[in-house]
C-alpha cells in the first residue's frame, strides 16, 4: 500500500528579522515534513508572511507540524491553512484595475488632474454621455446579505464573499461585465432596498446573489419597481433561466412538448417558486407546486399555480417534475411515473440519482451537476447592458434560455459552460428581445 | 498662416446594415472633413457605435458635419465627441479583472461551485480567514456625493465619476489596492453613514473623497467612531498631509523652523481647516486662520486654532501663509511681508502668483499645481492596511508627510508623482507608526 501525500500551504507570518524563517524550517524538519515551494506573499515593516509548501503523511502529521511551529514563540504564526482549492483563492480572486497605464505627467494630467474636469463637465451638461466616458453602463453590482449562500445557509456575507468574487470573475471572463461585489451587513427589506437606492448610480445593473426566502421576493420586487437600471435575483431568474433550457432540453430527448405537459415543483423556495413563473410565463398551462411552507404555496397560487395535496400525488399526476428541496432522496423510485421527466436538481445530494429515476422508469432524469447558473446570468446582463434596457423581463428570460438550448449539442443536457459561444447568443437574444421591447 | 488642425473623434451609431457606415463617410467627405482611424466600439444586434477620427480647420466645420450626420435620418446619430484628454476616459477608466482566468472544468470547480464552498465554510469557522483568501484587506472604497468634485462644485456623483475612476487608477498602479468607486444619491449625513455601514463589510478601508463642506465633517468623524476600518477623507487629510510635507520642504529651502513659525490658514474649508489642523498636530503652536464663514472660524477654534480680523492682518502677522480660498489674486503683491513663505494653494489661479510673491519679497513661493493628492492618498491606504489597522491617526498622517519630504529631491518642492519610491515611502512609514500604535 502506498500513501497518497497529503499537501497542504502553511500562510506563516513571522517577525522580519533573519534567523525566523530558519526557525520554521528547522520545526517542520524536525517532525519530517517535506517544504516544497515558498512563496513571499507580503513583506512588512515588521512582519513576513510566507506560503509556505509541505508534504506530510496525513492530517494529524500537518497538525503536529503546525503545533510545533506556534509553539516556537516570537510571534511566529500559521495565519491559515491552504490546499490546492484554497489556493485559487488566496489573495482574493478579483481586482480592481486600470485600463490606462500612466506613465507620463502628460497621462497623470489626461487621466487625472487637470484633463478630468473636462470629463466631468461634458458629463454635468448631458449625463447621457456617462454611457461613453465611465465605465458605469458596463459595470453590475453583486449584491448580497449572506442569508443563502450556497446550500451553505446564512452563514453571513463575508463568509459568502468567495462566492461574490467568483461571480465576478464569471461576469469579466465571460461577458466583460466589471461586477463589483457589495457585502450587505443587514436583510431588513427596507434597509435594503434603501442602501442599494443610494448607491445605484454607479451600477448599469444589480444582480442580487444569494440573498434568503422570503425577504429576497420583497427586496427584488421593490428595486425592480424603483430602480432604472435591470435587477436580478440570481437564484430565483438565473437558476430558472438554466433550468428552463434543461426542461426544454430534456423535453426534446424524450420527444414531450413542454407546453402541454402537466410540470410538478416540488420545493417552492425561491428557485423553485422562480421556476414555475417561469414555466408559465413560457407557456406551461397546468403547473402545480408543493412545499411544507404555507406561504410558499401561496405565492405559487397568487401567480396562477395550483397546488399538490403530497408529494405522492404530484409525482403521480406531473409529466415533468423539478425537485429544489435540498433533501437527499426525498423521491422514492416508486414514486416514478413510467415516461417521467424528472430534474432533481439539488446540490451536491440529488432528490433521486438519475440512473435510479431511469431504471424505475423515468424517461430522462437528471441531476442538479450540470444545471449551473454560469450559463445565464453574464449573458442576459451582457445584453441586457447592451441594450439599456431598464428592466429584465420574461420575455428577455426565456429568450436567455432557448439561446441556451440552442447552443446545446445533441444528448447533452446543456451547453458546456467554458463554450464562450454560449454566453454570446445568450447576450445576442437578451439584447434582440430588450431592443424589440423598446420599440 | 499655417492653421492648427482641429481633430477630434465622433462616436456614432448607426444601425447594425451594410450601408450605413457609407453614407457616414459621404457626409463627413461632402463637408471636406478627412477621416483617420475608424474603431468599432460596439456591435449590437441593433446598432454598431464606431469610434471616427475626424480632422476639420476648426470646431465650426465639426459642427457642421456633426449636423450632416445627424440630419441623414435611418436612425444614424453622433452620441459624443471626444478629443485627446476625453479618449483617454472612454468605455471607463477601471475593470474589475478576474485574477485567475478559468479554462477548464476543474477551474470552475475550484474558482467557483462547488469548490468555492470549502473556502465559504473556511471564513465562516474563522472570519480572520477573509484576511488570506478575499480580496477584502486590499479593497477601498471611494466614496463620493459629487457635492465638491475638484473645483467644479456640485456637480452629482455620476459627472464627478470620472475623478473616482481616476483615484481608483492611482490606487491600483501606485500601491495595489482594489478602488471601488460608490456613487452616492445622498448628502444627508444620516444616509451617507448609514448606507456606507451597511456596505462596509466589503471593504477594507473607506476613502471620502469630493464630500462638501460642512457635511463631509460629520460624515467623516461618525463613520470614523462607528467603523473599525480606516476612513479618510481625501480632500481633508490627503491634501493636508501633502501641504504638510509641502510646507515642510519650502521651509526646509527657506531655512526656518515650522514648528516655531506663526502659520497663516487663508480660507478654512474642508482642506483649509484640515491644514491647519495638521499644522498643530505637527506641533506649530501659533496657528491663525480666517474665512468669511462664521462656522469655519469657530471650528477652527475649537480645534485649538485662533483667527485673524482681516486678510491683512493674517498677511502681516504670518510667517507662512497658506491659501486655499479659490479665489485668484486675492493676496496682492503689498500685502507680502519680507521672508514670508506663501503656499497659494487655489488650482487652477492661484490666490497669487508664485513669481509676483517672490518679487514683492516672499522667501519661498509655490502655488498648487504641484501640492498633488496623489502623493498622499495611495500609500497612506497601502500602509494602513499593511498594518491592518483600524485608524488613521495623526502620527500616522505625519508620517506619511515626513516620509513625502524626505523623498523630495534638494531643490523641489515635492518629489515627482510618477516616482513609485515616495508611494513606498510613504506606505513603509505609514505601517511602522500604525504598528507602533497597536503594540
Amino acid at each position: 500500500m502506498t500513501n497518497t501525500p497529503y499537501l497542504r500551504n502553511l500562510i506563516i507570518e513571522t517577525p522580519s528579522k533573519p534567523g525566523n524563517f530558519a526557525k520554521v524550517a528547522y520545526a517542520i524538519g524536525q517532525l519530517e515534513g517535506d517544504i516544497g515551494d515558498i512563496q513571499t506573499i507580503k513583506v512588512g515593516t515588521l512582519t513576513t508572511i510566507r506560503d509556505v509548501s509541505v508534504q506530510c503523511n496525513d492530517v494529524e502529521q500537518l497538525d503536529k507540524i503546525v503545533e510545533a511551529i506556534n509553539a516556537i514563540g516570537d510571534e511566529i504564526q500559521v495565519q491559515a491553512i491552504s490546499d490546492d482549492v484554497l489556493r485559487a483563492h488566496e489573495g482574493g480572486k478579483i481586482h480592481m484595475k486600470g485600463k490606462v497605464e500612466i506613465r507620463s505627467l502628460g497621462d497623470l494630467r489626461r487621466v487625472y488632474t487637470p484633463g478630468v474636469a473636462n470629463v466631468c463637465k461634458v458629463i454635468e451638461k448631458d449625463p447621457q454621455q456617462a454611457q461613453f466616458f465611465t465605465g458605469i453602463s458596463n459595470t453590475v453590482a453583486i449584491v448580497t446579505d449572506g442569508t443563502a449562500i450556497l446550500g451553505l445557509g446564512n452563514i453571513g456575507p463575508v463568509a459568502g464573499m468567495p462566492v461574490m468574487e467568483g461571480k465576478a470573475v464569471l461576469f469579466d471572463q465571460f461577458a466583460g461585465i466589471s461586477g463589483i461585489p457589495i457585502l450587505l451587513d443587514t436583510s431588513d427589506p427596507d434597509q435594503v432596498v434603501e442602501t442599494i437606492k443610494h448607491i445605484h448610480q454607479g451600477f448599469g445593473g444589480i444582480l442580487l446573489e444569494d440573498i434568503g426566502s422570503p425577504h429576497c421576493f420583497e427586496i427584488e420586487e421593490r428595486l425592480k419597481a424603483e430602480l432604472d437600471i435591470p435587477v436580478m435575483h440570481d437564484d430565483q431568474h438565473g437558476t430558472a433561466v438554466v433550468a428552463l433550457a434543461s426542461t426544454l432540453s430534456a423535453c426534446r430527448q424524450a420527444g414531450v412538448k413542454l407546453a402541454d405537459s402537466v410540470v410538478g415543483q416540488i420545493g417552492l423556495g425561491a428557485a423553485g417558486l422562480a421556476i414555475s413563473r417561469m414555466m408559465m410565463a413560457y407557456g406551461v398551462k397546468k403547473m402545480q407546486g408543493i412545499d411544507m411552507n404555507e406561504q410558499a404555496l401561496e405565492r405559487l397560487l397568487q401567480y396562477g399555480g395550483t397546488t399538490a395535496e403530497s408529494l405522492e400525488e404530484i409525482m403521480a399526476t406531473s409529466d415533468i417534475v423539478i425537485a429544489t428541496t435540498g433533501v437527499q432522496g426525498l423521491i422514492k423510485p416508486e414514486m416514478v411515473r413510467p415516461g417521467q421527466i424528472i430534474l432533481a436538481l439539488s446540490n451536491p445530494h440529488a432528490e433521486i440519482q438519475p440512473e435510479v429515476a431511469l431504471e424505475a422508469g423515468a424517461a430522462f432524469a437528471a441531476d442538479g451537476r450540470l444545471v449551473n447558473n454560469v450559463l445565464g446570468f453574464p449573458g442576459i446582463f451582457r445584453g441586457a447592458l447592451n441594450a439599456k434596457t431598464k428592466k429584465i423581463t420574461y420575455d428577455m428570460l426565456i429568450a436567455a434560455a432557448l439561446a441556451i438550448l440552442d447552443s446545446t449539442k445533441h444528448g447533452d443536457l446543456v451547453p458546456h459552460p467554458l463554450d464562450p459561444n454560449v454566453h454570446q447568443n445568450v447576450a445576442d437574444a437578451v439584447e434582440k428581445v430588450a431592443n424589440l421591447n423598446s420599440l
